[in-house]
């Protein structure tokens, strides 16, 4: 089924990811009573854990969706139709995110960035106070951008709202950053933090996440669009005795139990450092090739995947094509505006250096396969630094 | 983790239902590149398969969601704010449907109904004649409804919209009924069916499903409301390569196909006679314990699940947690104006006589455990239907 | 595969039982080197837990084979060729020991037996008494028999042993009571007892077992066959830094341990209760139909399996043949002198009060189809006795 | 359980080997009636499919038991107490055969040879020749050393055995070859062919196996020691109907019937062709880091393992310790003479480039960390005949 070939298929896009063994044996366990006392334990961990892991004090929303169904019901709790949204725009999956803003209604206003570079602070810090008449509702930022592998500096942003006195709301997508970079929903003063489960969380897609603030909350209850299947409030209620106003999609919320279970095992700092460190001998294979990592800011680079520019007058999705074809890997095309002239290494999630080292070599043949001009080695670039002592 | 006892836990709750082994285990395939050549293989497969059960020649739009997201879909594609829906409204799935319509901004009105009936067709006809102003713009069908096992009359619904040359259109709920009872998209003249995964389709909850019908696209094309994960388009379009406008829920969808070859396997028409035989045997046992089968109509009876009526006096949910405990089965509890009332036995899905004559023989005991009035021997009586040739 | 039809199949033959849910998940771990730390953790663990079933405070050498093949380990490792050995002979599993015992050049001695009864043990000594040359090297004695659902003494042997004071070697199959019945090597003074994994230890077929005692030990160093497989003593030395002089039989070993797990969470003395108490029930059903227990003594019934005599004329093969096609249910044939005579209801390992409530139902269906005579209402005397607080 | 490390252990010793997904999930499968149709069914499909892989037109026997039990089986169904064996000696997994026909009671003679090198056949030869009484009744050949990576020219012995008029049985072991090296047990004229589950055949431990031919068979019926377990004859005779004369190990059964399906699917020539792809690769890494491939005959290069010498002063066993904490993979160790002189590199079963590569990377991370004497760059060289046209 997933794979015609012998051996294991390597799963290297920037999601979903490979799935831990355990998760795996975890989603083929018997489907139970959703309003029974195991699976009310059960949520109640998972809650619990989620909190942990999204480094908020305050409730976590789980849905049976996508993640983009997540950016959906992040901004319907929280905004009424035609506020106007300020998006830091220097990704696919910001512009994806804005169709979803214009789909339910809101306004939405880009604050243009360079894809090759994290959203310039000084820029926004200057659009907010501009903005005296407080017409923007929300800032909505992308916290890795999954298609170009350049993360944005939350942090800066909350700075930004704070020192601009600015009530807008802020709003970060972590789909593909959450249980692979240092994240802290709280700390940075993030309004909705935006989540899906098929990346770092390792557990399969189909399982979305909001963290909202208190102010957030707040928000929620004297605002909000027309809203049901994602409105928040019904959901915390049932979620406090452990349970859900609808059928949850219990077998992936197993899957999730154990991957959250597993993240927090290893201990999140490990984590993080694991995937800095995958992501280093990436870019080192990446250099050693001759060939650029998209991203320019090395201070933005991200620990989840590397985009890889590719020699102009060659075309990735060959490259790509020819990997799969002859060394059952998958890579992550080129997104929008990049479209054709990158392809995204994806190192998140259930990696260790082997796996990454085995990656890093189908990249290097592929290449060869393809007669894309390179230096050979570079894969041995990344060993020389994954073998130094962790 | 999903029960501490030794043995199988008996999941005699109207859905989610009892997994099949091939679909458990395919639950637990490695995830895959949702955007490469063997997923589109599956995709296309899945949604062959799904016109088939759903008796359409049309599209079936696939959504990572609960039931009651499907719910929100159809609406928010068709409709427009305020518009008028009719509900034949005899339980307590129609309720929830209703809070659904309301969320989103709909205008909802009910056609009450005797909860132990399926909807008057000619107090349907009536109103629909009435309605000289096409003011209802849907009107809205639990088929099989959860809270009652009462069916309703899908195909009466549609010559009643005809005899009346009324153009609203018709929604119809088949999230307990589709893989259990017959049912037919197309013949019958439905414009938009909604079903879910976890009952007849023995898939664990987490996927929703809408079924347009042409009438129903066009109408999504002129009018509906603000819409972005919900919106039609784009998965159709998507669908026509195999793909997904944003991450699909890979495992599911591998459980979905599975579980879809093999009601087709067996065939449609021998899976609803089987259902139809469990059903009839549950009847037996319950008349057997001299309790009532809360769903007063014979024509109306479901295959997919039996509600009894509880003795005046004693607590229906005390009797399921008695059964849990004791029995480690899990039953329905009755829901909105039954609670308290009746208890409800689920016998859809992946079963056969013997899980059934175990589910049987563990409401009996359990009525005795609890001395709850009846005649002992409702088991003997089901034996004796279903030991006769089938 | 395992069944053509929708649902659960109902495997009720006395072995191999059903498995546990977790035990079926551990079986799909990934092979790991047989030669590692984390292989010597789990091996230690599993012989430590082993200890506890088998109550004995000496090894348990687990090998890759069936039941069989640890018959015929017991005897080459203890005994020299041409050796004699009693057998206590009331079933067709001691009669197939007897084989294996032939095969490998021994002298086999019966003492016969009714197969309706256990071993006379009054018998027994008398024998043993006149063996004053003490020709009889060992006394072999089956503790439950697997195809009449009667238990043999072994805690009587012994004495019959000790009063006579014979040194022969008491051996005991107990493949099928070792996790259904209460069962101590070592209080009881057996020199080997030997095991499979497939009946109450809940664990797929493929591992034997023997536990020697001190006795049989130093039988081991002094006497016994040519042995290279089968030898203890290498499989001992490597056991005891947890590993095994050849590979073993990895993922076998790892539902093993999930099974050991869960009889040991459950607590031994609460397992033999449930089994006695499914046992009872269903002779209580086995009654109800008018038909016979095969066991002839109260105190010998088994905990495991239950043989039902077959009314004459009636033959139990074709009853089993349309349980099977009509309602997906295994149950166990007669064997050798009972061939056509009854038919085995197994009810040991992974089981409740509703499986065993099923299967019952099964049978008193399959009854009354193939028109044999019988009082329906058999499950009714069943439930009646598992209603009551257990 | 597996490995305490994210991502994937990288299980590379020479068995047992990586188990597919498929056989993964097959080996979870419910345990079913052994003695019914499905079993036959299923029985007689993996019957048919081994007499394939062994490329045989007789019987296939399984045993439930490890590789070194299908030793024994193959002797003393054929052998008589006192007979002599030769056997070529030249690795470890002959030493042990060696040890376990002394075990049984066999005269063992040893043809010495280098363990660098396949066994001489011009010696072999000799010793047949000058063999005038006819003593040796069997000669004894590993197909692949797995110890050592050599392999041994099976038609060669039989082109002695046939030039010297010699009627020894021809027994060879193919534990560590079948599935991964052609190997022809009819046209090769070998008389017992002994091979175990866990390696090119892609199943976990716990299977062992013995192909006879008409010639062994008739030994067997006129020859041989006492025996039971072990025994062809009641195997055969039950096989026919597709049964055993015990409980067969059904899980294990399970996998391998997928197993050899895979093997099939792919197709013989193909998987020996990418067996021999990889183990070329290997090769020249070895050769890159300028280190030894321990077999010195390049006729003779196993496509199983390769055995790599270390460098004068270095313990190899350091190596892998170092490569399993720091990298999680684990390797073969030396055995036997070669103890703390060579490491082993599984590449057999179900394995690909890039799995390999990533094996081949923490080797040369492993050399590097450990400091021994080495060039880096062995991988490029790997990666550059891999990366050709396959």
């Amino acid at each position: 089924m997933s794979n015609s070939g012998p051996g294991r298929h390597f799963l290297q896009i920037p999601g979903p990811t490979n799935l831990p063994e355990r998760v795996k044996r975890a989603l083929s366990r018997p489907t139970i009573d959703h309003r029974g006392p195991d699976w009310a334990r059960l949520t109640l961990r998972i809650l619990e854990q989620l909190k942990q892991v999204f480094q908020t004090s305050g409730p976590v929303i789980v849905y049976p969706s996508s993640g983009s169904g997540a950016w959906e019901a992040a901004m319907v709790n929280t905004l009424s139709a035609g506020d106007r949204v300020l998006f830091g725009s220097n990704g696919q999956f910001s512009s994806n995110w804005q169709k979803v803003a214009a789909g339910v209604g809101l306004t939405v206003e880009e604050l243009q960035g360079d894809w090759r570079c994290p959203i310039d602070m000084a820029a926004l810090e200057n659009r907010l106070a501009e903005d005296r008449g407080r017409e923007i509702r929300a800032l909505a930022l992308v916290h890795n951008e999954t298609s170009t592998g350049v993360v944005n500096d939350v942090a800066g942003a909350r700075a930004a709202l704070d020192r601009t006195g600015h009530d807008a709301l802020l709003m970060v997508d972590v789909v593909s950053s959450l249980g692979a970079m240092a994240y802290k929903h709280e700390e940075w003063g993030v309004d909705v933090t935006i989540a899906g489960s098929q990346k770092g969380l390792m557990t399969p897609p189909g399982l979305g996440f909001n963290a909202p603030s208190p102010k957030a909350l707040a928000a929620s209850s004297s605002a909000g669009m027309p809203r049901s299947y994602w409105n928040w409030e019904p959901v915390m209620a049932f979620n406090r005795d452990g349970f859900y106003p609808y059928t949850p999609a219990t077998n992936l919320l197993y899957g999730l139990d154990v991957a959250l279970s597993l993240l927090l095992e290893e201990g999140l700092p490990q984590v993080f450092a694991r995937h800095a460190r995958l992501a280093e001998a990436t870019r080192r294979a990446v250099r050693g090739w001759g060939l650029d990592v998209f991203c320019r800011d090395a201070k933005a680079y991200s620990s989840a995947l590397t985009a890889v520019t590719m020699p102009a007058g060659y075309n990735p999705d060959v490259l790509r094509q020819v990997i799969l074809e002859r060394f059952d890997m998958s890579l992550g095309t080129g997104l929008g505006q990049v479209k054709g002239k990158v392809f995204r290494i994806g190192h998140l999630g259930d990696m260790n250096d082997l796996m990454l080292a085995g990656t890093l070599c189908g990249v290097e043949m592929g290449l060869a396969a393809c007669d894309v001009p390179h230096v050979s080695g570079g894969v041995s670039e990344a060993l020389a630094f994954l073998a130094k002592d962790p």
